[in-house]
């Protein structure tokens, strides 16, 4: 059964690649033994640095659920997940991933993967891409809003 | 200059709260002194886990753009980006990221950022979320398809 979900992410990996849709990655999310939403890399094609193959199944089978949660769901995807996607995962709290090659194998393939996860673990102050603090006082007002707002919806 | 664009962002979040659209969050994304996006979180109000301010303003920026990278670009968000968010910048390769509050500031409201952070830097095995491997040798068809592809738009 895992076999085959995993199976069906790397024949839309292929075809999206032979189709010149974007990257080498598909992901597909399943719920109570059948796929709700599919996800294939769609950055160049899209002009999103964000249309990971996981970011798209999970936009598409919450959209398919009604919800922002994918609560007892299980995402099947042909890559270790980058950090974006890993961050969306634990945002969209799945009960499991399924994942095939590996962060390394990507990075063997020209992605960015392992360099990003390097990046995360360094402190701000010492990243590629510097990250500048300022206003964090008036900032702050922004988290009272919402402490103060009383029919919030938590996520 | 950077103050405006924080002060602008701050204000959007604010607004974000009051009207019920989602968190306390928002970004703006700047080029060459004027903003050509804003994100606002939409989790709850678009069922869509990944739209975080961030990830909202990146791709706005894009389309605006034409492009899948914000070269030159500056973003501007009320809070240190969560992992999600600094995976998605790190793909958009923005010059500069200003933030105010922190990461510990989200995760005081009731945010995952700081857990998140901390489950990244554990080894798969050992995350919350069940990270299971299978079929590597069959997913990496998918590298072998990309790097046979001569007209491949790499990202």
């Amino acid at each position: 059964m895992q076999n085959r979900f995993m199976e069906k992410a790397i024949a839309l990996a292929i075809e999206n690649v032979r189709r010149g849709r974007g990257g080498p990655f598909a992901a597909v999310v399943v719920r109570d033994g059948a796929i709700i939403a599919e996800g294939t890399n769609r950055v160049t094609f899209s002009n999103d640095p964000t249309a990971h193959a996981e970011i798209v199944a999970i936009r598409e089978a919450c959209q398919a659920l009604g919800n922002f949660q994918l609560t007892g769901c299980e995402i099947y995807t042909t890559c270790e997940p980058c950090p974006m996607c890993m961050g969306a995962i634990y945002w969209a709290r799945p009960a499991k991933v399924f994942y095939a090659s590996t962060a390394k194998d990507a990075s063997a393939a020209g992605f960015d993967d392992s360099f990003i996860y390097k990046q995360l673990k360094l402190p701000a102050t010492a990243r590629r891409i510097p990250m500048i603090q300022l206003m964090r006082e008036e900032a702050l007002e922004a988290f009272r809003a919402w402490e103060q707002k009383s029919d919030r919806i938590e996520y």
